[in-house]
């Protein structure tokens, strides 16, 4: 078999504003609304408890979806409440219990989630890995029957907390072409690991395992720009610069996108994240996994490890800081672009929000937010006040 | 500070005929020379035996060197064999003694590789981490004051052939640049994720966490080839398709390219296995860490961890296999390509070399072998026959 010549891709697209494919804005707009964090939480909760949530499992999801909007994850925020609320209304997830250990040793458990949200499946088994760390070393914990679970960040940080590292991973719905099908068959999958450096720096990955997330092709169709060749592609598998064949039928490339350009090395990680999940905690899989808007039992598989770092070389979170201090600090291709590291993009947006005194919301959201109030009988968000004009500050 | 425009990056270059970016080949050419495995495995044997490696030491580096070649990984078979010796010879590693366990856990260790070659600190962490697992469902090892330990996979196969999940990172000296970086910092931090379906099929991911190594582009250079842009950069920082400038003082980009083709994530990857390798590990990390060819210690960190499926859901290998399965049966995008899963394409050569009775090498790689047995007075490896004719064997 003779290698076959491959067509020229060229990466265009028109007046692209894109420099970093992470979603974390750096700035507030004029229009934005900004909603104090507490607020935010009694008006998640109350919504989801006005479905039926028991207290406790609405708390944990609106702090998961809360801490996603304060690090900029808008995403899998306010955003989702509305996929949550759906969920919990069509009887697709439970609303009260716990989840169950099926099987344990001292490092490891396997959890069944009882199909219960998942923030609530996710803090038990990041809890119980955590504990499991601290005596054995290493906590290593998989559930089945959970749902979405919000930013994967959030469970790192739980460990992070408690002085661990931690990682997690989570199957998702199939929106990715995997090398060289014609047809979508595996998750974003996304991945966090986190560990604590000094004086409460850290390091934190937090993403999807494919190039960009779908929410990148809705904002290029809306600015009417067009989206690198290795972003995504239209149905059937044809890479395309037009966000709109990508989002009607297409679908998203593993991280590195085509082939060639080293996608199929995004595909195999994607692929370990779902062998990880689905397979080993004997959950649904890849293609079998259900749409997210889709009223049936999500039964996703999750994976939690907490590492005790005591348990290897002493001066771990120094060396880690070392580690974190010397990338910042290497010389920029680009003078107005500093070197950064997995979790800096989130913490300039949390220092913002500190800033501005609340979570800055695009005008729309809160609109949603005032639909979903009215529909549910929940007194709606309070908003603390709106932006006038564009606040942007460079020293961050 | 708003975000700057990017100049249009364009992937072109001269009659590509790169399909995959692994290095994997699928035939034999005039010219190869076939060598046996026992007779690859003895040259390398009594080679190192010769500049001093007790025999023990010696046969767990060329069986990890023999089964890449046999895996078509050839950057990592004969072709290093130079650089062991080297190490030897410079007194840069140690021939004899043992790795030893500094700290234990129930499910972790913490290792001293004591400046070992690389497979013998490999084979006795992925041992360990095997047996850790058993019984507490998973083993956790990290070794510092380790060597180029060949290819990741090896270890991953170790666990696999004791039925349990093997994973495994290292990490190596810095020729990747950080996003945004006009100088390299870190390694290409391969890592390998391996597990047995059924009926001797697996998946087994054995990857840089760069989009590709090094030996791509002295490939490309012979050609007289651009590489796509997102392979890697001139010295400074700026991407490049000129493979020359990429190897006179430029370096690789990590996973995804430059930033926005999603590069950042590869680097945050590339990271997250330096956090877990020599951060973890209290050996040298990212920009502190030798290059291959200078005669000291090389200090790497390495991370060995073993996972017990039996501790998690019953029915994993079937369930793997299934997943495999719908995989491969991918409707196909393009009609000539098959989909595959990670692993397909070492298979492949791996029945290759079954099929023609021994390991096909480059000429030159056998001439480079005979200066290196004429040295050291070791007898020259003996080629059991010469390909004539080109031998394709589009059945695979």
């Amino acid at each position: 078999m003779s290698r076959p010549s491959i067509k020229l891709l060229t990466c265009s697209w028109v007046r692209c504003r894109w420099i970093r494919a992470a979603h974390i804005p750096t700035s507030v707009k004029p229009g934005e609304k900004i909603v104090a964090k507490k607020e935010m939480l009694r008006f998640m909760k109350e919504c989801l408890m006005s479905v039926g949530v028991v207290e406790s499992h609405a708390r944990q999801l609106a702090e998961v979806a809360v801490e996603a909007d304060i690090r900029g994850h808008y995403s899998h925020g306010l955003n989702r409440l509305g996929m949550y609320i759906n969920d919990v209304e069509g009887k697709a997830c439970n609303v009260d219990g716990n989840p169950k250990i099926l099987k344990e040793r001292s490092a490891c458990a396997w959890v069944d989630g009882n199909n219960l949200l998942g923030p609530v499946v996710g803090n038990f088994c990041m809890d119980l890995a955590t504990k499991k760390a601290k005596e054995a070393g290493v906590g290593w914990v998989v559930a089945k029957g959970s749902n979405h679970y919000g930013i994967a960040g959030w469970y790192a940080m739980k460990a992070m907390q408690r002085g661990v590292i931690g990682i997690t991973m989570t199957n998702t719905y199939p929106v990715t072409y995997p090398t060289r099908a014609a047809q979508p068959a595996i998750g974003t999958n996304p991945m966090a690991i986190g560990a604590n450096g000094t004086s409460d720096d850290s390091y934190l990955l937090d993403m999807a395992t494919t190039t960009v997330a779908l929410g990148k092709f809705e904002i290029a169709k809306r600015r009417c720009e067009k989206v690198p060749a290795t972003w995504g592609v239209a149905k059937g598998g044809k890479p395309t610069t037009d966000p709109d064949k990508v989002l009607s039928g297409g679908g998203l490339l593993p991280l590195g996108g085509n082939e060639i350009t080293g996608g199929y090395k995004g595909y195999d990680v994607c692929c370990a994240v779902e062998l990880l999940c689905g397979i080993l905690g004997g959950a649904l899989w890849g293609p079998n996994i259900r749409n997210m808007y889709e009223s049936r039992a999500a039964d996703l598989g999750q994976c939690f490890i907490a590492i005790d770092p005591e348990a290897f070389a002493p001066g771990f979170h120094d060396r880690l800081q070392e580690f974190i201090n010397a990338l910042r600090g290497l010389k920029k291709e680009n003078e107005r672009l500093k070197v950064e590291v997995a979790g800096d993009p989130e913490k300039k947006h949390e220092k913002l929000v500190a800033h501005i005194g609340g979570i800055p919301y695009h005008p729309n959201q809160i609109e949603n937010a005032a639909k979903i109030a009215e529909r549910l009988k929940v007194k709606k968000v309070h908003v603390l006040k709106e932006i006038f004009a564009n606040y942007d500050d460079c020293s961050m």
